[in-house]
């Protein structure tokens, strides 16, 4: 029976079938994408008659049938899962497709295989269209089960990998769930600048931005194949020169003509500015140049040391006290020797700014998107979340829905610290000590989300004494408006504060906190004139992946992990 | 008659005027957008009666009626047209609201105002909830129209300009239609690394990133304030150490109890090691780390020399090998010493890279990408459009609904050299010479777009000379499959290709044009193993809101231009 509906020609067996669904091309490719026939919720059994082009990656092959066909299980990113494709060995010397990573293109008719499958659609080939061949004992990652650790030195094929590939498409949705929220939100997007030359936090750390050293080096080679003059130079370019000025007198005690005369000031000139050029090259030294003892940044491409930003947040306030609701989402930067699971050199940062809101404001922005980007994942990324919760973390999935429904509760920072000490009576070891004033450490945030009250946590009302000379002053002259957003699984995920807005204070806060009040003068420009209540916070991003994801390592959910000792690529 | 109205209580006003439209508060604060107000199109009359709060910047306030009232415009960013705000001078002292730049929050009630004024909405305030002023003598932009380059040094408050505000908006909207078109076509957007050891283009003018300038300071510091130890105490340290090596061999030469050897084996281990502290610490040396005369990038953040990206296409095909359809949106880097409108040292760019796909798809996705985007501008930005037509390019909406409706033409290089050459003999003059093998200039592409089609001109198969190594050899070996897309106004906006995906054609590319084979091994790679055919093209982002708005420098368009001698804040 089956043999027979297989034989109809697919029109009509469409027909027969009374289904009226086909399956959408790519619109820059004349190949479907994998996920629109097996994404489907019928798992693609609906397209059985459909004459496709596909494309992609073998994961896994195998010849059957004493070599008659081939399985292929294809791959293209779109999905996590693979469209099982038949091949006939008519078509194609089957030993070249089987290699894990092979790259093929094949034209094909999608039926339903037969009963007791897992498969509710495979493609049978009628056309290879395309191989990019892989040598299996040569292939960096051959293999679908290789550790994290094994992959991170191999970044340019690791997104091949089944974890990798699904870590992507679920940053992807992050990001794109983290644009339309806040556009949702009326929030517009700054780019707020990569070279910087302002220094947030006044904390160090930050990476420097030059051109001396090239240039340095450029001169260093030009002045080996052109040497500058001796000093010996110099003194004969100094002889004509006097020569030619003796000459010029003469000429003019002599009465000669007006040309004579011109021709000979002509010769001079020339001899001065050779003489002028040759000392001036002489000057030239290589290595980075210096004045008064100091590296001369004049000289440097911006005329001033610049480095990479730490934090967009200074910058995008300007914004903000201009056009109210904004938000940054770019790459910052720490030149940190930290060599952790949790800290990279490069890493993204989602930092919104609000103005006419105070902390209460940001804390309900910082839940809002939160929750909403629980909500994206469930909704646009359940199959890669199912893969993530089968491989790597049970919990994750229930984590998201958590999260997206539950309030997050919110105590301030001295509640929070009762709590602590109440669980240290209790027996808990930290190995911190508890007492207000302190910094929370991630033990301490951790064990308030996960262990106190096993949801999301905002920490606010923090100590001055530890936190940024922007932060708002509260009334009791102690704290600052400033909040923290703890999850469990990656403790703190957001930072933030209602802003000082208060030219007095603030310039009070700047010098208490031993800063210069020159490089801030801008910062101080936005409370002197028009200055509004405002608030902001920063999310890292790899951490909302992490806590997402339930991976370990930072590394392994940025694309290209930059951290001390290595920057592939 | 108006009086009696606007005596009822809103809620009955509401009731008598058959209105059911309410004005919603902003959802993380507690005032409403003036967008929301003024950006309807009924001009917000249909909520006359609502009490709203409303909050913004002051554009223009003047005292009316002897003092007894005060008209201000706000603005809070969202839109471009103002709220006009009417305040009696018994809520406020009326002369610290008027100042151009003072923010204000106001709590009233929006009323139709008499008829014969411009305005469709007014509101009246019942309460001042807060006033940030503004000294008019001392405030920086007093007035509202000024110099783009006169603003350019004052990037902190140029956004309260009308002129920025609104490009922050284009800039805004143009960003979200690039992720909106990418996601609703299955493109995953990729972080591509930002801080990079390769070179794209392998062509220089890249800023270098380092932490050797200031370890090397810091070291400096550190060695004035606490010295090296000189060769005299470093000689006494020696001492000690043979001193006590003496006595532990006279003690065991007496058969000493062996806790009495043990006590002295030990001071000479102390002994030896602070000698070993001494001469590490003599070797400290101020200034960068040196090895055989060259710098000791070993010693640098990533034990290797980083530069900043100037593109991220290289890195983004390892993901487009992978998942098919990605793209990156991101900031890139050139160190040129460039001080054109054009040029910026910082600009961002739009790199999508395609598998399964040639440079007929190429062009495809780059001409629909380019229409979805003036749609968009049209669609959800008219009203910036609008003010941009008014204030800087009459025909930029014109421009935009040519560009989003008209087939881009397309030629080839060849052709578009013809058609030069026949410009030239009919009496046109360009500055560079016209032939066959030459890069086209931006007044032979001006010319092409501007005066020839006067609409959009796609130019594709370029001579191989003047394009990338990792360009498609096309079949004449002459040709690359490379394309650039002109447009009025700006010349090229994108520039792409179909890349070499042939291993053996693109290594002898790489020797081709005298590139070493080492740094691009993880590039070969990509053609070893699963090799597929794929294309990609950049946008300069700035470039096209130049295109859209019609500004003419590029220093306008981005929030915090760097170019050489600058990068303020």
């Amino acid at each position: 029976m089956a043999e027979t509906d297989q034989a109809l020609p697919p029109s009509d067996q469409l027909a027969a079938m009374n289904l009226t669904d086909t399956v959408e091309k790519h619109a820059f490719s004349d190949r479907v994408l994998i996920r629109s026939i097996v994404g489907r919720p019928d798992g693609g059994a609906g397209l059985a008659g459909e004459r496709v082009r596909a494309g992609g990656w073998v994961k896994t092959g195998r010849e059957q049938g004493k070599g008659t066909f081939a399985f292929l299980e294809l791959n293209d990113g779109s999905c996590p899962a693979n469209l099982q494709v038949i091949v006939d060995a008519g078509l194609a010397v089957l030993s070249k497709l089987v290699a894990t990573g092979t790259c093929v293109v094949v034209d094909g008719i999608l039926k339903v295989p037969p009963e007791g499958t897992r498969q509710k659609i495979e493609l049978r080939v009628e056309k290879v269209v395309s191989v990019g061949e892989v040598d299996p004992a040569k292939y960096p990652i051959p293999k679908t089960k290789l550790t994290l650790e094994f992959l991170r030195d191999h970044l340019h094929l690791r997104a091949r990998t089944n974890t990798i590939a699904a870590i992507a498409r679920i940053r992807n949705a992050l990001a794109f769930a983290t644009h339309s929220f806040f556009q949702e939100h009326n929030f517009l997007y700054v780019h707020t600048p990569i070279l910087t030359t302002s220094d947030c936090e006044g904390a160090g750390e930050m990476f420097q931005v030059t051109t001396l050293i090239s240039e340095s080096e450029k001169l260093e080679k030009e002045l080996i194949k052109n040497p500058p003059p001796s000093e010996v130079d110099i003194e004969a370019a100094r002889q004509v020169v006097s020569e030619r000025g003796e000459a010029v007198k003469q000429l003019k005690a002599a009465k000669a003509s007006k040309s004579e005369i011109t021709a000979s000031v002509a010769e001079l000139n020339k001899a001065k500015e050779n003489l002028s050029k040759l000392e001036e090259r002489s000057k030239l030294k290589p290595g980075i140049p210096k004045k008064d003892g100091k590296i001369d940044y004049t000289q440097d491409f911006f005329a001033r040391q610049a480095f990479l930003t730490v934090s967009g947040q200074l910058q995008v306030e300007t914004y903000a006290c201009a056009v109210s609701n904004v938000y940054t989402f770019g790459p910052t930067f720490r030149a940190e020797h930290s060599h952790t699971s949790r800290h990279l050199a490069e890493f993204w940062m989602v930092e919104p700014e609000i103005a006419f809101a105070d902390l209460q404001d940001d804390m309900n922005c910082a839940e809002a998107y939160v929750k909403y980007m629980c909500n994206w994942l469930l909704d646009k990324c359940l199959d890669d979340m199912q893969f993530m919760a089968k491989s790597y973390d049970k919990g994750c999935i229930d984590r998201l829905r958590m999260v997206a429904s539950i309030p997050f509760v919110r105590i301030s920072y001295t509640e929070a610290v009762e709590l602590l000490e109440e669980a240290v009576k209790g027996g808990k070891k930290f190995e911190n000590e508890v007492k207000w004033g302190i910094d929370l450490a991630s033990e301490h945030e951790r064990y308030l989300t996960e262990v106190k009250f096993q949801k999301p946590v905002i920490v606010y009302n923090y100590p001055k004494g530890i936190k940024a000379f922007y932060m708002r002053l509260n009334d009791d002259l102690k704290t600052v408006a400033a909040m923290d957003v703890l999850v469990p699984k990656v403790g703190e995920l957001i930072g933030g504060s209602q802003r000082e807005e208060r030219y007095e204070v603030i310039r009070e806060r700047i010098l208490e906190v031993g800063l210069p009040l020159e490089p801030y003068e801008w910062y101080l420009d936005l409370r002197r004139y028009g200055t509004v209540k405002h608030c902001g916070f920063g999310l890292g991003f790899e951490r909302m992946i992490l806590f997402a994801t339930g991976i370990e390592n930072i590394r392994d959910v940025i694309p290209f992990p930059r951290y001390p000792g290595r920057a592939d690529l």
